[in-house]
């Protein structure tokens, strides 16, 4: 890194919070509480290929983030740090004013600072590359192969918005465009439950945070954990902005849409009460959508369309 | 991530070390010791930016992970993982075979395993990003702030052969062509003292990872620590294979030529005969060159061509 690209440091030259080491030495230096695990998650967002080179540049700061976030919340971790790579064709200010500004956003509020990084000039395009890490009671990791047989499965949140939004956006459903304004947060902004997950350790078993679709998020549960699932489509809690659309596209949405970066967990029903104060006191929404069974594959009931292979991507490695 | 990309987890899925929680959930989970803080650091490297496209991908493997337990050394901190995003215009099997089969040589050398990771197709090039994870006992990390007046100063290894390697590579001092073969491994596969670095918390007071060149380096700790330095050239030791080459070639490199990845360290004087069995017992040559001083600025003695500002970028700073 050299000459103009040292300004883009300017734009994440965040002071750390206290007891935080940040920018400025060989490594940051963080601490681990006694008796906890680290936990470590890395994406790569690269411009072309997971966001449209005109996505919002404060709207994509967020996102990096929050799909990194959502892993720790996944493993119910709570948020150290997080360092960020990014390579950029050319140094615009008032794109990176805008990045770092949603970055920042989403890091204060949900207590995961940047604590380093590395800056480059691309060959072509907005590379992304976020790692996040935190901190998980030993032997309270949400790993995804701890579901067993009788566990509720829950959701947070609701399901479907950010899949109709990408729809809408490529042109689907032309008669509802009008929808887009109120679903594109839900793609471009996701919030997924940081202080939720964190707090689900130690009462949930396994959890997995839904970027691929429910069914597809589920079924890695339950490979993981050799279960199966029943699930009571009529339980889903489907966005309620979707309701004007037809049956089959909100079923398509709410079962195999990605992009929620919601949780899906499964806990012992004893944990119910727990879970649900947990929920309200962060004002989370979260429901029991179905249980955990021996055997395999998901069965999902009061479907109004039926599910057959065509389009169930996550349904069909289990049909 | 999807289709064929999914083959690429096949070169990265190596099994995870006892105690640790490798690929296949949402987060990697790691132990960190009591008392111990975690450090944490990564970097991009980008195809035509950092490498030639033509770089032999197992040296690139090398490198990648090179560059950033490097800066776990600088900071006294045992590696505890790793995690790569990997991002190729197409999958080239034979290519990624040789791109694992480096970077998994260095993480078994060092016991920095891979924990986690992401591919993608890129747009254009290769690009990696690895983000390295270590521990350091509670107030042992070597800061770049800690130097003291009186303190000496420690390099490890040789050098300027990196950087002589890469003016070859562009085609200067075509009459020394020869010296490539034994240059260019110092260029392409660093060998960043990572256990003996380690060993240096509790011992050394500074240091860093010499990246940009000795003095540039040298001259961070310098303006973190608000210390001045004397370096003594004739103690600075220079790759014996550089000695048929001119002396002021020879000093541009040794002093200002990056890519070395070796440590300049401080360190009080009642440290040396603990730094030398460190240093023995890792194979490692350790030399003392100068000493930090109060004030700032670099003055170098014995120096067979003059310091002026020409080229000495890393001198510009302290001038």
């Amino acid at each position: 890194m050299g000459g103009e690209f040292t300004l883009i440091g300017r734009y994440f030259d965040w002071p750390a919070p206290p007891g935080i080491l940040g920018v400025g030495d060989d490594c940051a230096l963080l601490p681990v509480s006694p008796g906890h695990r680290l936990a470590v998650t890395t994406d790569l967002l690269v411009e072309g290929r997971h966001f449209f080179p005109d996505t919002c540049p404060e709207a994509l700061g967020h996102k990096a983030l929050a799909v990194n976030v959502s892993d720790l919340a996944a493993m119910g971790a709570r948020p150290l740090g997080c360092v960020l790579g990014l390579s950029l064709p050319r140094v615009d200010e008032a794109w990176l004013e805008k990045f770092s500004r949603g970055f920042r956003a989403l890091s204060d509020e949900v207590g995961c600072p940047l604590v380093g990084g590395d800056t480059t000039r691309s060959v072509a395009g907005v590379i992304i590359s976020v790692t996040a890490m935190g901190e998980v009671s030993e032997g309270a990791a949400l790993k995804r192969s701890a579901a067993k047989p009788g566990d509720d499965i829950w959701v947070t949140g609701s399901l479907g918005a950010a899949h109709v939004a990408l729809e809408l956006l490529q042109g689907q459903y032309p008669e509802h465009a009008a929808l887009l304004d109120t679903l594109r947060p839900w793609l471009e902004r996701p919030q997924p439950p940081v202080a939720f997950g964190s707090g689900l350790s130690g009462l949930a078993r396994a959890a997995i945070d839904i970027s691929d679709g429910l069914l597809q998020d589920l079924g890695h549960i339950l490979k993981a954990s050799g279960c199966g699932a029943d699930l009571d489509y009529s339980l889903v809690p489907a966005h309620p902005a979707l309701k004007e659309l037809d049956a089959a596209i909100v079923q398509r949405a709410v079962l195999n849409g990605g992009d929620v970066y919601q949780l899906c967990f499964t806990a012992d029903a004893a944990a119910r009460a727990d879970i649900k104060a947990l929920a309200l006191r962060h004002g989370i929404e979260a429901r029991i959508i179905g249980r955990i069974r021996p055997g395999q594959g998901i069965h999902v009931s009061a479907a109004p369309v039926p599910l057959g292979k065509e389009g169930y991507a996550g349904f069909d490695h289990f049909g």
